[in-house]
């Protein structure tokens, strides 16, 4: 199983697969070549092919995936066997839709806590009080967390990420919408910035070109 | 100004772009060379130069991208001129936390309707009332809107998109966790899923690629 440098292109790309194997893996499904696939995931069987040739061996030529084995292979290239457990900074909406959402409540991923500056310390969330910030530290002393998850303010955003990073914190998913680039403190950090206005504007993109598109034909 | 067939991949990375565009901007920069724009982003001057080279041109080789123009250019072809209506339909915490984010408030974005089956109808959130999802069609008739945003529970996923696509909205952004594939009803609408758990999931790949390198360097 070769497992280390894969491109982070790549990486991205295989949460997706990992979730149509559990899907084909649950309908019994034993087998499945990457022409047919490529056709539920609509996206060619070459980029399949070269994608999945970075996590290891699933199938003969011309037999197809072995399903159990990509769905198992996924899932230990993804982390699900190491249980990571996690921290959510900031109690904004955001923070607490994440807070309750199934999300980092099932395949192996621990919610340890939920930390704010001021206005929500003290609440109940999903079972967890939140607690002050500054208490992050003393926290992760006593517990291991793997991954904070920033909600604050945008203008908190850098002092959040460097509380966690103070904190030995390994990794950090940002969706304050700052960009934070990684720095000296960071260097040995893991920082994922997802800006989700990033993600509703690249659709107004592509609504745009249809539009224009449509307006090209009609004149 | 070349608009038409714009490549996906390429139209995610406009935002980013016009991010970046616009604090050069507000910050009275005048001009910047690729080298500098890859050096601020973290990526290539060769993927910036194709990248913008559909857009248009906005320098003259060797003195470097005119800002303005750069700017004004990416929030056309991201549609931000044409100012966009968007309803929101489900009012989960997910739901409610974007009703309330600035996203759909400036940059011409008009957030005109929230939707949902049940729990939340008659609630008030930012100004607006929640209305039951079956009146979706007449609203639309008489409020041209663009783009829905699809924040109901998964299993009411597909249902909530047909709704919208039945009330002739043209775009669907899908933050159900659940995939929605494109198919007859759908072929003249965009539909784009973002998935946070697969964001999420992709942090944790690079996380324990990280820990496995770790590991193997121990050893």
């Amino acid at each position: 199983m070769q497992k280390k440098d894969i491109p982070a292109s790549v990486l991205a790309r295989l949460p997706r697969y990992y979730r149509y194997a559990r899907e084909l893996f649950g309908n019994d499904v034993l087998r499945i070549s990457s022409t047919e696939l490529a056709a539920m995931m609509d996206v060619t069987a070459s980029q399949i092919r070269q994608d999945l040739s970075h996590i290891g061996q699933f199938g003969q030529q011309g037999y197809g995936y072995n399903i159990k084995d990509l769905y198992s292979g996924l899932g230990e290239v993804l982390g699900l066997t190491d249980g990571f457990s996690v921290v959510i900074i900031g109690m904004s909406e955001q923070g607490a839709a994440l807070a309750v959402s199934p999300m980092f409540t099932y395949r192996g991923i621990k919610l340890r806590g939920l930390f704010d500056y001021d206005a929500s310390i003290g609440r109940e969330i999903n079972g967890l009080t939140v607690m002050p910030i500054f208490t992050l530290k003393d926290f992760c002393a006593e517990n291991i967390i793997d991954i904070a998850v920033l909600c604050v303010p945008k203008e908190q955003a850098a002092e959040a990420c460097a509380m966690a990073i103070n904190a030995s914190i390994s990794a950090i998913w940002n969706l304050t919408g700052e960009e934070l680039r990684p720095d000296r403190a960071s260097e040995n950090v893991i920082i994922q910035n997802l800006n989700l206005s990033d993600r509703f504007f690249a659709l107004c993109a592509s609504l745009n070109q249809a539009k224009e598109a449509v307006k090209k034909h009609e004149l």
